[in-house]
């Protein structure tokens, strides 16, 4: 590609508590985005939806109001510390892109899809193994729905094993 | 990223005989490669594996030796034919990167994820249908397994319904 040619991209990275969407952030920041092209990066993290319906435990009880309130806080923090994690890993790989964040609350396989449509995404960058382990068995892999149903280009990036987190 | 920073990065191309690969590498040229990076661009086709075990049709006969030798040709000249096609879209998008070329026997899900492995590659792209309807019924995707099993990021570009051979 003309190095003058100046394109403007979107590039959504999914971001979640795992050092995995950091490790994809960081290579995304190494080896895709350059000065020379005019890149929004969208940090975007899934929280879950409060569990509204199944305000039950499994011997018949009801969760308390206050449970389910600290629930809700709970994944607020995480979800806001989540994204600021993420734009400190930004600001300290490439201080000049420009940089949103969202969070949006639903199955992170439909919120990531969703706003790959929605934001007209030009890349959807993700971690292979995202949203915890217990999360996964029930949602099967998010990447691996990802890549089937979104119409941009995916990037998914492993971690391996034996290394810190440097992309 | 610095710019001034040269990385040095080896990137497999999956290309077969369909336009969505051949999609895949155009933008892997426009979106990934760049002069201030020495990148080495590995142009991978998988060519089946002769039908050594299986010549025989349908109806019990054998196929002819002369068939069997045809056959064979075909797929070598069709091998050929993606692998120049490929490396003229390179030499128009990119004159400067470097580009090996590598053509292999085998189940393009082996050879793809064996080449990544054996060459120590940093990125795989590849367009997310490849190998023709009909063989993938019988292998599955072969994005997907490559996707799951290569340790390198994976990047799966699909393309668009409605453009154009375009990146």
């Amino acid at each position: 590609m003309a190095d003058a040619e100046i394109k403007e991209r979107r590039i959504i990275v999914a971001v979640d508590e795992g050092e995995e969407s950091i490790y994809a952030l960081k290579w995304c920041l190494n080896n895709i985005i350059y000065s020379n092209f005019k890149d929004t990066l969208i940090l975007l993290h899934a929280k879950p939806r409060p569990a509204v319906y199944g305000a039950m435990d499994g011997t018949g009880y009801l969760f308390s109001a206050d449970l389910m309130a600290n629930m809700e806080r709970y994944s607020i923090e995480l979800a806001n510390r989540v994204i600021e994690k993420a734009k400190n890993v930004c600001k300290d790989l490439h201080q000049d892109v420009k940089v949103l964040t969202k969070i949006e609350t639903g199955d992170p396989r439909d919120v990531i899809c969703e706003m790959v449509e929605k934001s007209g995404a030009d890349l959807l960058v993700m971690g292979s193994h995202g949203y915890g382990l217990i999360q996964r068995a029930f949602l099967g892999s998010v990447s691996n729905h990802c890549a089937q149903n979104v119409k941009c280009p995916v990037m998914i990036v492993k971690k391996p094993k034996s290394t810190a987190v440097d992309a």
